[in-house]
This record gives C-alpha cells, sequence and structure tokens, in this order.
C-alpha cells in the first residue's frame, strides 16, 4: 500500500523552517506497511493545498496530513479537504464540549475563535487528542484514507501512537517493513559502503541505507516481507554477516550511541574516567555526561585553553608545553595522566589540537589533534589530522577520544597503555 | 514569479533523512524574487519523478530539482526530465572531458558509469561544477525554467551560487524579498508573539515568521516588494518598532548567535572569562569556545561531577557543599568566584543544578538550577526551575549563563555583583 505525507503550513516554505514530523510519520506508516512514495510541503493557499491533496490522492492509498486545524482564518485544511471531497463541515457538539473544558482546566473561558477547531468533515471519525484543541480526522473516501493531523509535534505523535496506527495496524496488510540499526565509527562512508555493498546482491528482498554523521555512520538494512519470521531471519543474517565486515568499526547493532556505548563499559567495569581538553573546548565532558546517571563514572574536566591552567588544573609541566608547543603528543600524553591524578579517576583522557580556522603553521596545520589516553600502568597516544571546520574538527576528535575508551576495554591488545 | 522544489533520492523516503537543500535553495530563489509555492521529495522510481515534475510545471515558474544525477542506474532525473518534456538525451563531450579531467586529477582512470554523468537534454545550457562530476542544467521549455542540481549539499551551493542566482537574477523580476532577522533570549515564544503581533496590522505588506529555539527565538519580518528603498525602510522601522517592543530580550538584529554577541562584549571589554560548571557539563564551555578566536577571552573551565572536585578544582569550601548541598545558591557563588580566582579571570561562571532524569527530590526537584556570575567585587546568584528532559535543561542553563554575561555588560545595573 502506497502513502502520501502533507504537511501545510506557509512557515514551511521559508528558509527557516524544515517538516521534521514526516520522519516520525514515515517509520510509523512503514511499521503498518505502507511505503511512502512521496512527501510535499504546501502553504495555506487553498488553491494549493487542494491541489496537493488531489495529487495525493491519485498517487496513494493513504495520505496523511500535518498542519492547518489551528483556529485562525489560515488554518485551512478542514475546509479545503471537505470541498475536495464534496462533503460539508458541521460544529461536533462532543467536540465544542471537549474544547471548552480543556480551556475551563487552565482557567480560561473558550475563545470565540476556537469554535472553528469543532468543525468535523461529515463522515470523518474524530480522533482524540489529549494534548490539545484540535482532534484529528480519519476520513475514508472511494477507497482510499485520509488522515489530518496537526502539526505541533507532541499532538502529532500521541494522536499517530494511539489512534492512527492502530487502525492502519487494523487493516492487516499482508507486507510490513522490517529494520535493524548498525552503528560504526573511525572509517568513512565510503569504506563501509566498500564492505558491506557485495552483501547487497545476496539478499535482492533487502536494501540498505547508509547515513554519514560526525556521530557515526549508520547502516539501516530494511525488508518488506509478509512472513515476519522469515523477514527477521534475513536481517539477523545480515547484521551477523554486515557486523564481520566491519569488524572493530562497529560499536552497536541496538541503536546506542557511542556515548551509551562508552558508558556501558565504564560501569561494567566500575571504572571512573576524567578528561582534560584543550581544541574541544568541553566538549568532549559535555559528551560524556550527556548520558542520564553520568555522575556513576564521570568525574570531571578540565577545559585548559591557556597554557598556564594546562599547568595549573590538570600538572602538565611548563617545560614541556614550552619544548615540545602545546600542541603535541607528549602535552596530550601528560594532560592524560596528569587529569587522571588530579581527579583520582581509573581513567584520564586528553585533547590537544588545533580546531581552527587560525593558529595553524606548515608543522602544525589546522586540523591537528593528539589524542591520549591513561591509566594506571600509563598512557598511550594517537594522532589525527583532520578535514573540516572548527565545529567538524572539535566533533571527530571527541569521536575518536569516545573510541579509545571503547577500545581500550574491547580491544586491549592496540587500545591499553 | 512561483517557484517550486523537487528533492529526488529513495533515501529521503526513510525515516533517517531531511532534504535540508531546500532551505537553501528557498532563501537563494526567494532573494532572486520567486516565492516558493511548493515542495517535494520524490523517490527514484521514474513513474513518480515524472508525476512530480509534470505537477510542478504545471504550478511553478521554475522548477528547481536537487539529486539523481550521480553515475549509477538508480539516477534517473536527467532521463526522466527528457522524457517529460519530449527531448533527447546526448553525452556532451566537453563534460565528458572535464570528468575525465578530474578523475585524472585524482589520479584515477573514470570509471566506464560515469560517462553517464555527462548526458545532456538538448537544448539544456550546462552549469558547470567544480566542485563534483556531475554538471547542473538549466532547461528552457514552453515560458517554463527547469534547473537540474546535483543532491550533494556543496555542490549544490557552489552551482546555486555561481551559476543559477545570476540568471535568475537577469530575469530582473520586478518583485523581491528583503528580510531581517531579530533574535530574543530569556523569555518564552508566547511572549514575543503578544509584544510584536500588535505591529504586524500595521505593516499589512510584512509577513514575519517567528522560530523558538533554545539558543534563542528568531524573528524574521519579510516584505516582497517593487520598490528596494520602500521596503528597506519599511523594515527598518519594524526592526526598530521590534527591538522597542522586545527590549533587553532583544540580543541581535545581525542573526549573530548569542555566543557570538558575549564574544564581541567581552573582547570589547579586554575582558577574560572562566567557568565551574556541574550539571551542563561541559556545555557551557562548549559553547563559550565554539567561536573561532574565543582564546583571546575565554582561559579555561571546570567540569565538576563530583564534590571533591568541587573543592579542589574549583575551591568550593567542602563545609559549603556539605551545610548547603552541592546543588545551591551559595555553591553556585562559590563556583563562579573560586574558579575566577583559580584562573585569573576577570569574569567567572558557576553551575550547579540537577539535570535529570534521577536525582531530584521534593525541595530540589529536577530542572532546578542555580547559576552565578562574578567578578572582582563579588558574586552574583539567579535560580531558574526549567522544564524539559536533561537535553532541554542543560541547554537552557548555559543559554542563561552567557546571558548573564551579556545582561552584566549591557544592563549593569541589574547584571553586576
Amino acid at each position: 500500500m502506497k502513502a502520501e505525507i502533507i504537511a501545510v503550513g506557509s512557515e514551511l516554505l521559508t528558509p527557516f523552517r524544515l517538516d521534521t514530523n514526516s520522519l516520525f510519520l514515515t517509520s510509523e506508516l512503514n511499521q503498518a506497511g505502507m511505503r511512502v512514495v512521496h512527501k510535499s510541503v504546501v502553504g495555506d493557499a487553498p488553491d494549493e493545498m487542494c491541489l496537493s491533496f488531489r495529487h495525493a490522492l491519485e498517487r496513494a492509498d493513504v495520505v496523511v496530513s500535518s498542519g492547518g486545524l489551528g483556529p485562525t482564518d489560515d488554518d485551512r485544511t478542514r475546509q479545503t479537504v471537505a470541498d475536495l471531497l464534496g462533503r460539508k463541515l458541521y460544529v461536533n457538539d462532543e467536540v465544542l464540549q471537549s474544547i471548552r473544558e480543556r480551556f475551563r482546566r487552565f482557567g480560561r473561558a473558550m475563545p470565540q475563535i476556537n469554535e472553528r477547531q469543532a468543525q468535523v468533515i461529515e463522515g470523518a471519525v474524530v480522533l482524540k487528542n489529549p494534548r490539545g484543541t484540535a482532534p484529528g480526522l480519519w476520513i475514508e473516501s472511494r477507497g482510499k484514507i485520509i488522515v489530518l493531523l496537526p502539526g505541533v509535534p507532541a499532538e502529532l505523535r500521541g494522536l499517530m501512537e494511539r489512534e492512527v496506527k492502530p487502525r492502519l495496524l487494523a487493516l492487516a496488510l499482508p507486507e510490513r517493513l522490517y529494520t535493524r540499526e548498525l552503528r560504526i565509527t573511525g572509517i568513512f562512508e565510503s569504506d563501509v559502503e566498500q564492505r558491506v555493498s557485495p552483501l547487497y546482491a545476496e539478499y535482492p528482498d533487502s536494501d540498505t541505507t547508509i547515513l554519514a554523521a560526525p556521530t557515526g555512520i549508520q547502516l539501516h538494512p530494511r525488508v518488506w516481507s509478509d512472513d515476519p519470521a522469515k523477514a527477521e531471519k534475513m536481517l539477523d543474517e545480515m547484521v551477523s554477516r554486515m557486523s564481520l565486515a566491519l569488524g572493530e568499526y562497529l560499536f552497536s547493532t541496538k541503536g546506542e550511541s557511542l556515548e551509551q556505548i562508552v558508558a556501558h563499559l565504564l560501569i561494567e567495569n566500575h571504572a571512573t574516567i576524567a578528561v582534560a581538553e584543550s581544541c574541544t573546548g568541553g566538549l568532549l565532558a559535555e559528551r560524556l555526561t550527556s548520558v542520564a546517571g553520568s555522575s556513576a563514572y564521570f568525574l570531571g574536566g578540565a577545559v585548559v585553553y591557556s597554557n598556564e591552567l594546562k599547568t595549573s588544573m590538570a600538572g602538565v609541566p611548563g617545560e614541556l608545553i614550552e619544548s615540545k608547543g602545546a600542541v603535541s603528543a607528549e602535552v596530550a600524553l601528560a594532560l592524560a595522566s596528569g587529569i587522571r591524578k588530579r581527579t583520582g579517576a581509573m581513567l584520564g583522557l586528553g585533547v590537544t589540537g588545533i580546531a581552527g580556522p587560525s593558529g595553524g603553521t606548515p608543522e602544525k596545520p589546522v586540523g591537528l589533534v593528539h589524542l591520549a589516553i591513561a591509566d594506571e600502568r600509563g598512557a598511550r597516544e594517537t594522532v589525527m589530522q583532520l578535514p573540516g571546520d572548527r565545529e567538524r574538527i572539535r566533533m571527530f576528535s571527541t569521536q575518536r577520544a569516545l573510541d579509545l575508551v571503547r577500545r581500550y576495554y574491547l580491544y586491549p591488545a592496540h587500545g591499553r597503555a
């Protein structure tokens, strides 16, 4: 079955705002067995909107829209769809009561304009929206299904999960989409592609999406199937063969972030960690502490921009900075060992580098980053020359630093000092 | 003139990827005088793609597409548009040479499949793409303009800026879009709306988009006009009246981030700053150092999760933590003053709070955050009870901390210790 998503709202046609609701809607529709064949964004002009719905109904079996259900003159989705289907709008008493009731709960009288939100298309099923005033509408017409949802993400999500998806699942479509997710770090997107693409031909019923981000590369093998057991088996097999092909670069097959993986490993090993970072400016500490419960393993960090602070906060000898330079293997090692000692942590991480755009020299260009990890036996250093702008260099540096911790536990032969 | 944007690519119909190119394209089209009336995303099935282009040509004067110009079988934009217009594809020798040359520069022979990228639609203008192998194509047909661009963002941007926009500007459309941007922090979106919306009725030829994010609220007043001087004057007037209405909550009318504003103020005042943060885990230091050249004012930071480190790194007396609790006004003040002294910075910032999801108590619930700013005369504290999840609480806390620095300089009567 084919589905189409329409986002309604003139603000989505400006350079400032994206329709992000469609990602969630796509995921839910796929799980209910619908393939999304087209997405569109349209403003609130009724003729434009009408065209979009008409074209969508020509193409798809299910059309889901978001937005345009508010109380103002600009909110025209209800009227437009009613006109297109040749149906009337009427004020639904039950909906009107629930809107009044909602305003009463917040200690206000319902403004007159909100009565508009109680308008329902003849023959539509009203989908209750406990998070807002506008209900969703489910309309069946000439073998097609049209679902109108509000654009507010929390309201849309609630309605989709509780009202729309169960109804779609009740259609009991024979085919569903089954998926897995693998996350990889430390190699390029093209390397990932090269390692896994030979498998594609062996699983012609599947397709695999690859998505690169500074926080890791995601691989999503997907199978449309009418046989759940067969699909799950195929995906399990794909995941295990892909895992073999990706080796130590694979860090998760369950959708966890690298931060979460590092958190698991530290907790499992009853370890504590501290960081001393220069060019990453706090981002490494921020990522380590972005995980709920990080106080179990994270003791603290020093963001040491000035040379004086590298000495006073992380114990790097002033002579070392003078002789080797602040961006050097030796200073990275001293930062990792120094912060470990200062804080009493079991592991220390040190980062020093040149994030740019200025500060580079022919010998030490922008993008040069030294990382080190220290334990009670000593410290180990690694150096990178990173491409990209300041933000990218900082993000990749912390990605690699987190990966040092993962490798320290999982690949001790390479990773340990 | 009406424009429509089509993003081609099956991966854009998965739950994992958004068409972000369209924001940039919209901005460029608007500046050249085109209103974007519709955006769509379509997969690489030729019949679906053909429908999207056909519908777009019915609606708009200019159709710009991104994607589907690669070398593989899945890249069908050229063929589909050629078929739709009833034109032929031919291999353009000049394009073929330039693709071969590009591969030669990287020390490789051109793979056979890349020859496909030298295919050009009859009558099309070839738009040179120095950043990639696929050129753009500019096609005029029955009074309409069709522009095909590659989907890789850097290539699309380069082609749009250097090849497409000048050609669109040469059409010399009478109307153009003129815009401004105001950035606000410290009040809710609804408060911003309430303060500025009375102005809307006085400028009926304008429309204003409001966009809320944890890093501040953006207001974009926009005017379509055929009279540049009149439009600029109207916008200047709107900006100055909006500025009055927004008062001290307005931090920029030039599109700068709060980090940049704080950087300007610190540099202008020849000041240095250091931070000691607990619940924000490094994010405050990260934001202060995200600005290029931040080493001019940022000395360093301490991320002090454990109580021991609050004492050893930021000089907070252990007795104070014991008597008042780690999350308290007193500890925030001691963090700000302590880090200032330890680092020799002119200003110190302290943050302590409960980011959650766990760690809250009835007296000190999740979202309770104490902030302090210290100078040579003493320290000043502020407390907030923030809604939302861990990420949101951390982001809002740092936003408010940065704003303390802005207010320290711009509103010293309130902001100074």
